[in-house]
């Protein structure tokens, strides 16, 4: 059987360049990048260079950006990190209803445990934030917005730049998790206007465990993971080099993907999915705003199907995708980004997400449909 | 030039067959772990075996151990967690002087951030802990005692079971950093009564970016990394299962070596080297206790000589040794822990630690014994 993956929101192959780029910092350049010796210096030079060209995929100075363990851990700290750092300013955040949960739960544990107050705003029917429910949320206390750039489930994509402005004018500092967005949309922090950004490695055929922060110079930010004083103190413990590089020569690859026109590649692939599934289907709708999203990502409602038992049908065919997060994926709670566009149920236990990336091309999007038209008549006969 | 390693408390080489085992993450299961497609399952299913491998070589259940970044988010995780979950109880930690920074750093973290007050232990001309003072630093409200199985600097081995035994009658959890101590002496939580425990791969021919901490089950537990539910929620970001499979492949290996006797050949290699070094040197001072100590580490002084320069100059020979912890290496502060014996300056900057690893033979020690005795002795007719 062949198998077709078609879910690079969740996680993406790590690109063979990728890998034969990181192979000597685990077979001969294993030292520890602290050390002062011959073990040591080869690792850390590696990792200056790495850290150039993860800086330059988000039009970012290279002091600026510290490596983590990933999005979630960068996600955690922006948050933690601000609400410490600005305490004399207040305690209250602001963020959205459907962000990521590293977003989310971080957020909650601000509340529940070190004294922060948290607006989440709502969104509408497409996933939309309305600008004017920001205004209205930013209190003279508010020390941090956080939105992210682009839904990871939806692929809505936020208007950062009039978010960033919004909070700025009222003393707020912004964070904006990008996990989803890196690769898929050129990313800029400058014409963002964010203060902080978060990014990660393995959705851009990097490896799993490295991420990294972006910390505006002089924005007030305290470090959460600390110690032996690596990345100049903003993230302490042993730097994971070959991580580290493995990142750098994704960020190098996803620039020149996106120089190369890939972005309007795999919209038109994922345009050819989109049509060719509501062609051949009745009762299909399309979740999010379908004019401002990441070219690579489709969610679909199938009227009177399971979503749950879909992903199952299909995976019995060789093909991955997902009811949404992967982070959520054993939950049996929907998505709690659908239950912010406020689908009836009907639509929620319904829905499919399709991402696409790297690994697919026309051919598999033509299986792709035929399989879905054909487990969707399936299950509705079932049901019929 | 032929290069020698010993300094393998800082980071050890990748054994080839953990490459071996992580391989296969990269190039072919690739998926997010947490996806339920075929694409999860794989990934998902190595997890669960690297996991049993970690737990087996601490003498503990699988279910009760959860992947970290490394060992300084393990350490962290432990003292902000139990902090936390414990505020009805109080906000009094005990700890020691001479303990990792990863330690010490969070400890004056929780001080100056969140509201924790925090005693550190100190520690006698050879490094070692008086019980006695432990007994008295408890108060009713000591929540958590953090003391480190082995010292990375002296090699030092803790009493951790009578420490345990002290603080759990005065109502104290016990959380122990057993990071440097891991493969280089058997480790059982039972026997050492710990609540909690901190290890990571890198120090055990791993890679770096992988650590774990163990929670004995019950314990009262916040989690630090939070989103997406991974690890019951314990620890929460995509996993990295190359990392984790990497750890269980290098656990199995450290746990065949302790099995086979490597602690006695190591041991006998260390000795060797000391005894070469002091038969051949005057003013030469063992740092540490010689008694209780890793077989693999010694801390050795050597008067009239900047152990800086003794470093470097050996560095330019091939050989890889440090003055203390890699994590630390750029800074020009005096060890801490060495600051913590109470060393007179003399001594305090002419401090070496040699560390021994699967790298090393007897060949390699002569040679070393050799380099140093010349390269002491050149450096101490300089300042003659």
């Amino acid at each position: 059987m062949s198998r077709i993956y078609m879910d690079h929101n969740a996680t993406t192959p790590v690109d063979p360049a990728v890998l034969r780029a990181m192979w000597p910092l685990y077979e001969e350049s294993w030292g520890n990048p602290s050390s002062i010796h011959w073990a040591g210096r080869e690792p850390a030079g590696k990792i200056d260079d790495a850290r150039a060209a993860v800086a330059s995929l988000i039009g970012a100075k290279p002091r600026d950006l510290f490596f983590t363990s990933g999005g979630t851990e960068a996600d955690n700290t922006a948050l933690m990190g601000v609400l410490l750092a600005r305490k004399d300013a207040g305690r209250h955040i602001v963020t959205s209803a459907i962000e990521h949960k590293a977003i989310l739960d971080m957020a909650t544990y601000l509340e529940d445990l070190h004294g922060a107050e948290v607006t989440r705003l709502s969104v509408d029917g497409q996933g939309r934030h309305d600008l004017d429910e920001l205004r209205a949320a930013l209190r003279d206390d508010t020390v941090l917005v956080s939105v992210m750039l682009a839904n990871n489930e939806l692929g809505n994509l936020n208007d950062i730049a009039a978010i960033a402005a919004i909070a700025h004018e009222r003393g707020a500092l912004v964070h904006c998790d990008a996990v989803n967005a890196l690769g898929k949309v050129p990313i800029d922090v400058a014409a963002l206007g964010v203060d902080l950004l978060s990014i990660s490695a393995h959705k851009i055929c990097g490896p799993k465990g490295c991420g990294a922060l972006w910390v505006k110079r002089k924005t007030p930010f305290e470090p959460y993971i600390r110690g032996g004083g690596q990345e100049r103190g903003r993230r302490c413990g042993t730097y994971n080099a070959a991580g580290i590089v493995g990142f750098g020569k994704a960020a190098e690859l996803a620039a020149e993907r996106l120089a190369s026109g890939w972005e309007d590649e795999v919209a038109a692939l994922r345009d050819r999915l989109e049509a060719g599934i509501r062609e051949r289907l009745d009762g299909v709708r399309v979740n999010g705003d379908p004019e401002h999203r990441l070219p690579n990502t489709t969610n679909l409602s199938f009227l009177h199907v399971d979503g749950e038992a879909l992903v199952l049908n299909l995976d019995l065919r060789g093909i991955a995708i997902s009811t949404g997060s992967a982070c959520t994926s054993g939950s049996l709670d929907p998505s709690h980004v659908l239950v912010g566009l406020g689908l009836t149920d009907e639509w929620l236990a319904a829905a499919i997400r399709f991402s696409l990336g790297t690994s697919n091309d026309a051919a598999q999007i033509d299986q792709v449909v035929d399989a879905v038209v054909e487990e969707v008549e399936k299950l509705r006969a079932l049901t019929a």
